[in-house]
């Protein structure tokens, strides 16, 4: 029998291997005292089972509350297992056993899910991003450097129609990708039907002219049948993407969306710091990209270097790396690089990652360039350009006009005065 | 305009002002510099305002990691608010704007979703639970004391027909509401189909001898189809309540679920920990169980006194009031009372409460009494009916043969002794 596999980071004030057996009892067999019926046979056919305990550091404090009273708690990370059988291909009752109600064990106090190893005869029940990388770059004519990308700001408030005369300098600039900000989905003032109309007629006037279609990801985030609905009317207005806020959403209406059609799906992170940001509860981007890449997601945010939230660099790499992972016959995820970039941060994406399938999304970053937002579009081109040349921020500078107003703009002082140094 | 507010416990290295206008300012119309298009008429018009901050105690150390340093740490309790035409009746979009990226904000080291005030023009689009606590009372033929319900278990491994032949004593014994174990959806080992026709068949029988139709909360978790389809094969079986893991499955549809027709849904709300427990990061229930609540719940889980998880006892009499509080013209959630339950909380939790307009859950606390099953469900109705009564545990035990029993086996030395005692 095949068996999916789960990783925690967890904490704990018992000794680790009692823990990790309550966790493995939790959420197979167990309850918190013998029942009629779980017999010896059932436990071996259906009961989890720990694989692997690798100890970590003690510590004095425990970092979540609630936990039982010790005097040291242990870390440590544990794999354990369940038979396919326990839940077969049902992604909400997987979602159920390798999370549920283990965040709440009084013998952990931290518990956070780090990855999933899926066996082939589960993934064989998915078909996952119907374009992934590949699909992406087709639908947006970019062959061999990351998509690039903005968001519209302000992200509410503008009618359809101001909505459309700011995109259209974008849309001229050559721009791969534009998207919807997560604010912004099917409000009184600006419906989607009529966002949806009006900015495409810029795309398909622009794509009529030179051939090249951009990437419209228009935030269809809505209740199921009105979301499904916007899908359609996406399609028929000649549009290539939908973005959807995958955490509001929610996995199964995103799975139903994402088997509606051949659109690319942008998926939006957004809730993800409430999943992430404590060091010892929730989950980790590995486990949680797998989920939303089984359901069909195509594209998935992974903030970026330097990004103005919170998330450390090492992370946003690593999640850069679980998009790309092998998963079967599964395409990869495309990463969505976001939040405060602009062109600087090519070279050190770059360097860390070594690869140029991501889609690139600055939005302050072009919507703000002092030659307005084609300079800012260009910029980031050459930025990019550059990184793969080897050359570095500074040379880059020196080469290209816009991407030194954007050094000279949104660099820091730091850069600004290097970069006058450069040329003295 | 009406305005939603949202209200945050927050904890931040900035003066709080600026925090909150940040908080604002994010999730409206801000980006992290200045564009173009971004009026003082559209700020006017739909940006989010800070209604009120109440400071709270000051820290030396950040509660999350990756905020701005600082040598203190204001908390603070912050109110928000949004005007409705931002969103509209779209719940993923309200979702996105009151959460959102906000967690990841380096501004703030702690903030978490407290509640939500949600205005009448928003409420009326929404139909809410449409059983509520008075139509699962009709259902399961209860009109004055908790529903008392049983959990299955073992959760997995048990064929339909062994299930089935589990049940029976139990729904003998008069028990009002019986569900799947979490664990327990679709798999391969127990279809949802087989199973349905198992324990449908029991309960009809029962039903057809007795008056009493127990309601069986099946689990229909799965993908949105499959789910929609258990949800169909229920009703034509003749059920009266479908359980659903509300986390898992997601706000879209379970939305979906719930609109689907009139059985009373059994909101499980596991994975609901990882989104609490943090003390300074996630939601806490009065907002989290609105969004349920709108989204058509109508009984969701809150645990339970003296609980075998982390929660402690002040948190869940708290949840059971958000489900009773008032929410215009939609009806109140029926708390769904469990973990390590026995008929022993039911004195604290009536003292505590003063309502009986709970589901009470236990799982070993009735499969595993020493008069088996049928017993321990005696014992919880004699447990509530001497809380109600006034009187205490131990005059219970004195007075009642089964429940006496449970406490020798579920109320640990010390009322084991007490009880010995009173005896002799």
């Amino acid at each position: 029998m095949t068996r999916l596999t789960a990783t925690y980071l967890v904490e704990t004030p018992l000794p680790v291997e009692e823990a990790a057996a309550q966790l493995a009892g939790e959420q197979s067999s167990g309850t918190f005292v013998a029942v009629p019926g779980e017999s010896e046979e059932l436990k071996q056919r259906f009961a989890a089972r720990v694989e692997r305990i690798d100890l970590l550091e003690v510590v004095e404090h425990p970092s979540l509350p609630g936990g039982r009273y010790a005097d040291r708690y242990q870390r440590a990370e544990v794999a354990v297992s369940w038979p396919v059988d326990n839940f077969g291909a049902n992604l909400p009752a997987i979602v159920s056993t390798v999370g549920g109600n283990l965040f709440e064990l009084r013998g952990f106090t931290g518990l956070k899910l780090m990855d999933l190893e899926i066996p082939d005869d589960l993934l064989q029940h998915y078909v996952g991003p119907k374009q992934g990388v590949q699909g992406c770059r087709q639908l947006a004519g970019v062959a061999d450097r990351p998509l690039i990308g903005t968001i519209i700001k302000p992200s509410v408030g503008l009618s359809p129609t101001e909505t459309a005369r700011l995109i259209e300098p974008i849309v001229a600039a050559g721009i791969d990708f534009i998207k919807d900000d997560e604010l912004m989905a099917n409000p009184p003032h600006s419906p989607f039907d009529q966002r949806l109309a009006a900015l495409m007629h810029v795309v398909n006037r622009h794509a009529d002219r030179t051939g090249k279609r951009v990437m419209l990801a228009m935030n269809v985030t809505d209740e199921l049948d009105a979301m499904l609905q916007h899908y359609d009317h996406l399609v028929e207005a000649g549009g290539t993407c939908a973005m959807v806020s995958v955490n509001s959403v929610g996995l199964v209406a995103v799975r139903k969306l994402c088997e509606h059609g051949n659109l690319a799906i942008h998926g939006h992170r957004n809730g993800w710091g409430m999943m992430t940001r404590s060091p010892l509860l929730g989950v980790e981007f590995p486990a949680y990209s797998k989920l939303w890449r089984l359901a069909g997601v195509d594209q998935l945010h992974v903030n970026g270097i330097d990004n103005k939230f919170w998330e450390p660099d090492d992370s946003v790499v690593r999640s850069i790396a679980a998009c790309q992972e092998p998963l079967g016959l599964i395409r990869p995820l495309l990463p969505v690089v976001s939040s405060g970039q602009w062109g600087g941060q090519a070279f050190e994406t770059y360097r860390r990652t070594q690869t140029t399938d991501l889609l690139y999304m600055a939005g302050g970053g072009i919507m703000a360039h002092p030659g307005g937002p084609a300079a800012g579009v260009v910029a980031i081109q050459q930025a990019w350009q550059a990184a793969v040349d080897g050359r570095t921020l500074l040379e880059a500078a020196a080469d290209y006009p816009e991407f030194r107003q954007s050094v000279a703009k949104f660099g820091g002082t730091e850069l600004a005065e290097q970069l006058a140094g450069g040329r003295g």
